[in-house]
């Protein structure tokens, strides 16, 4: 991720605690890896491999507020002198460092951990040091043990404690008595005075650190929890209304408000609301001969009326938008604009800033195309051009006007189409002025451009879940999304369906289907979202067979949704939801575990924070009854070999007795084709188990 | 490996072509990632994960002359643009840069491959553009296949080919001539000029690579050949002697030479020759109370006669050394010497430079130890001391001093318990000064250590070889010293014995265990290296059970060693370096493959290099006889499946007929434990087989 610019200090500064007045030599620095005499050959001391980290440039490792981060490093050097290691963490703002000792591992490995109290920059080194008077101390208990003569041992020990102890302080003066009776060959209780715990910790508080290495600054940003943890709902407010023929309006959105936070939605997110531009107006369907009461495509974005920063007159005034977004936070819901930077041919930039467009030998501007599909209806911008600079501060003006106005997330269409580096700046500048704006990014693309999108500083991805229907791929996918490096810097959110992608599994998947995917979406996901009231409806037609669009498509016209229906899934989408919100484990990624199956039309897989763990076993075959035993890690789940425990199904709130590693399931399409548990685990005797059932 | 500081330009500036005279923001620099406004945010290219590349540092990959760099990347751009990308390379003394057009594979990857072909600092650099007229000309084509109107199209590209019109040159003249065309309405081979492959290769030529990203340059070190093929004998010259009781002398060793050239060895290393402190001399294995009769151990360096710099009387003069240096050269043989940082208390560094000295509050000097033991007669330098730098420019000068007298290869002594950056300067200014000579780090230490000291400059490694015994030891341990990144950077030299190390395999296992151990260190290593006569007359006996060191080490003692045995390895020896010495296959490490054996007392891999293939069957049992089907990964021996195939065993000169993927051997400790086959491959016809019968 970018980080904001500060006015003050440069985070590629050497980071400098008080003690350190001289500069410091980085580790991993170009610029300081010495090929003439580097500034002091006396740092012996090499750090390398340090985790978290993202590859393939400077960006940000991301974290929410209240999460720990484990810092590990490879620190080693020449000899067999004892080594100390420490990782200073800081957020940004702040002068002072925090100061945590790093533990050794194995294999000249080491770790620390720290917890991200506040939202923003952060940044953390690791520096590591000789630990002389620990090398010492160490030593001298081994001469000790082999009862060679120590005298000359103490007198050295001595010398040690008296360079750290200073002259103005209680504990200096402490050490300087320690000091004083190492010198008396006539104290018999040398050795313990220089074994002493208390000594060695106070040596340690006033090691001075010569010749300590440091590694280059890492910088992490700390996001709010919700761009962590956050459950999305989509929905086209112009399709609120009473009817097919009526536009809804901010106002009906907010009706809308009670059976979305009911669900348990926190974010409402909504397709561009602007204006809507007439010229090659798309009609129903996708046509090319749109009619008068054809309402275009919303990312059709201008009209005369305004553009980015307007509204559709239709939905309602920027008053009526504020009484949406202030009824919608009073729920707990947030609302997410679309960010899609593209205009209409009667978008206001067109004849204002026509410098923003690439024009054709004709004069005219050159409308979206990806030969030999043509999309007349947009004019995309042209980054190459001269004004780019004055083209990206109006982007920034823009997502500004709308944080101004309480929109603090946004749902960037298609920013694989735009340059990487405009967003790495434009949501820099946007978290400099509001560290807490959220940014999605819709880049249904190559694996290599998504991941840099989410390097770059995006929140949130969209991901590949849509196409994920089987136990292997889910497996190899998720595996990938939740592991180093990238579960450091890439936030995966699930989508069974979105206004483009009605995936062929829904279309002929049946209810089974519906329930299976949120179910995935809301388990494998700490953040998912769905496109509404289309998938709680089980809307399932495309356009066309082979199509991923929609028959209908809102995309194109105003449609009426019956949300009473009594096979609407509401019920069940409340209860994935609620139990995300009642177990942290599903609230985070990092701990994602597949578990075996042998049934490959099974799939199981488990989430695990502290003493709360959830587990779930999915039939990814909507059609059939599919019977499979479970071989699930019990260490995972901190679970002992050959316990029993209890499995809550947290959807039907049946209760099983599970023991052992392998327990059998089966899943039917037509009653329940996926079970999420909640792990109940033996607390101490075995007779306390006969509580759960 | 560190890079010779140049006078001219530093190689952390950015590549500048002829072509680009502003400056090139770069990838993966630091300096230039964009917080505020970016440069030039036209740049949209971006450039990642670039191959090779020495992890955890700026540390240059190491090739030798001659050798082939391929260089990976991913390339990618937002949108659906054509991308191009070359890597331009230069020997870092050169001002142009040669220019490598790159090639896309699956995935965003790209790569191109150049040939090393001379010594010394090499750099590369990855550069990626967008490829406007590339675009303009693919989209031609699909509009062209849509049949839509292409007039437009033809005055964008004409203006694209008149931009890139030079009016200076011939190719300018005619690119406008086909500039001209497209403009005409009435031509009617517009089609045909805007699609001519020739047109596209003098645009490709021309292309300015307007907003071209660029990668931080990568350091490439090329050594001289002997870097990756080498072939070691170590002899302590003071034991050539006729008996025990005589001094040997460099006029001795040169004797020693034919023989050592006939088993096919072009390095001889000398344990240190320079005069040997008398306080504290060790005696007889590694006694106490050495004997006025008592030589003392070569790394108990310095005396009355001199340091570093000088030479045991007992072995010669300067100009002794200088025959004996040129003698070996005659033969193809180099002699290597010994680099051990370290005084015996009688070294003239003691009373002429006590600042170099740890001193204890007696105002003795500090002797080595590692607590509880001493090693009295052992100075160590103290590297943390006020005078660090002139003990560097020391040891550089008592380097440069070796060089100057013929040495062009150091083997290392220990080199890990010296600073790391001592060693990255000093490697760094002696290749400067000569980019031919070539350093073996004896780090019989941690992993992470061991790598570092190969990435800061070491040409060669000592390995955990003298401990891997078992096949899957061996399988696991070299494919990752053959596999990236650590291929890019470690290269391991294997020795079955040193005189610190007599393993217990080769102790127990009689001469089957020789046999196998010297054909594994040959055939796995394209640099081996083994400490003689101990090895060929299959010197096995410890100084105590459960001790690795020799009884009667030549460390501490003259020995005289009969090398007329008639059970004398060297004709096995000769057998095993002339097969290197024939198969290129064996003179490299990158193409080492593991094959599965049934049984897991038998190790089978092989090495290629384009038609040269050899596979080494290996029974690592000393005792008993081992069958073993042998599974060969056909596809990576260029082997057709099911076809027959001659393997030609290199040791015995017996050929045998295998087919297909499976086939059966047998190895006798007795009579023949390995085999070390060439693969003499099936040519065209099943007739021309018979010719290998």
């Amino acid at each position: 991720m970018a980080l904001p610019v500060k006015s003050t200090t440069s985070t590629k500064q050497v980071p400098i605690g008080t003690r350190h007045s001289a500069p410091q030599p980085r580790e991993n620095d170009s610029d300081t890896i010495a090929h003439a005499t580097p500034r002091d050959g006396r740092i012996r001391v090499v750090i390398e491999a340090i985790e978290p980290a993202v590859p393939g440039g400077d960006f940000a490792v991301k974290r929410t507020v209240g999460e720990t981060v484990r810092v590990e490093a490879d620190i080693f050097c020449d000899g067999h002198d004892k080594l100390a290691a420490a990782v200073r963490h800081r957020h940004a703002g702040a002068g002072s460092w925090s100061i945590v000792p790093m533990e050794p591992l194995v294999n000249d490995r080491w770790f620390a951990e720290f917890p991200v109290l506040t939202e923003g920059e952060h940044e953390f080194v690791v520096e590591a040091w000789v630990d002389h008077f620990g090398t010492w101390r160490r030593d001298l208990q081994r001469r000790m043990e082999a009862k060679q003569d120590l005298a000359a041992e103490f007198l050295i020990g001595a010398a040690l404690i008296e360079e750290r102890a200073d002259s103005q302080t209680a504990a200096g003066t402490e050490l300087r008595r320690s000091a004083q009776r190492l010198r008396q060959p006539s104290d018999d209780g040398r050795i313990e005075i220089a074994l002493d715990e208390g000594l060695a910790a106070q040596m340690n508080q006033a090691d001075p650190r010569r010749f300590a290495a440091h590694s280059h600054p890492t910088c992490l940003w700390a996001d709010r929890e919700r761009a962590r943890y956050s459950t999305w709902y989509e929905l086209f407010p112009r399709s609120t209304g009473p009817d097919e023929r009526t536009h809804g309006t901010f106002k009906d959105t907010i009706a809308r408000l009670d059976p979305i936070a009911e669900m348990g939605f926190d974010v409402l997110y909504l397709p561009p609301i602007h204006p809507i531009g007439s010229r090659f107006r798309k009609g129903k369907n996708n046509t090319l001969d749109a009619g008068p009461e054809d309402v275009g495509s919303p990312w059709a974005i201008g009209a005369a009326e305004g553009g980015h920063d307007a509204i559709h007159p239709k939905l309602g005034t920027e008053k009526e938008f504020a009484a949406l977004v202030k009824a919608a936070n009073e729920r707990g819901v947030e609302i997410a604009l679309d960010l899609a930077l593209q205009c209409s041919p009667d978008h206001p930039y067109v004849t204002q800033h026509p410098e923003w467009f690439k024009h054709r030998p004709d004069g005219s501007i050159q409308y979206a195309e990806n030969p030999p599909k043509k999309y007349q209806d947009i004019y995309p911008f042209e980054f190459e051009g001269a004004q780019w600079q004055s083209l990206w501060d109006e982007v920034l003006r823009v997502v500004m006007l709308w944080v101004d106005r309480g929109v603090r997330i946004f749902r960037v269409d298609n920013p694989h189409t735009k340059p990487f580096g405009l967003w790495e700046w434009l949501i820099a500048q946007v978290k400099q002025r509001d560290a807490g704006v959220l940014f999605l990014a819709e880049a249904f693309t190559r694996p290599k451009v998504m991941k840099r999108l989410a390097k770059l500083g995006f929140t949130q991805s969209y991901t590949y879940f849509s196409w994920r229907n089987g136990p292997a791929e889910l497996r190899e996918y998720f595996t990938e999304l939740t592991t180093v490096p990238e579960v450091d810097f890439f936030r995966p959110n699930a989508w069974p369906n979105t206004p483009d992608i009605l995936p062929e599994y829904l279309q002929h998947g049946g209810r089974a289907a519906f329930v299976v995917r949120a179910a995935l979406a809301a388990t494998l996901c700490a953040s998912w979202g769905m496109y509404g009231p289309a998938f709680e409806l089980m809307d399932h037609l495309p356009a066309k067979p082979g199509s991923e669009e929609y028959l209908h498509s809102e995309k194109y016209q105003l449609r009426a949704w019956n949300l009473d229906r009594a096979d609407s899934l509401a019920p069940l989408i409340r209860v994935l939801n609620m139990a995300r919100r009642e177990n942290p484990a599903l609230q985070q990624d990092r701990t994602l575990r597949f578990h075996d199956c042998d049934n490959p039309a099974v799939v199981a897989y488990s989430k695990t924070v502290g003493n709360n763990a959830v587990v779930v076993v999915a039939n990814t075959d909507p059609h059939n009854v599919q019977w499979s035993p479970v071989h699930l890690d019990l260490a995972a789940l901190g679970i002992d070999e050959g316990a029993a425990y209890q499995m809550h199904d947290l959807i039907t709130n049946v209760r099983y007795r599970w023991q052992g590693r392998t327990n059998t399931v089966g899943l039917d399409p037509a009653t329940g084709p996926v079970h999420v548990f909640r792990v109940r685990r033996h607390q101490r005797t075995e007779a306390s188990f006969e509580h759960f059932l």
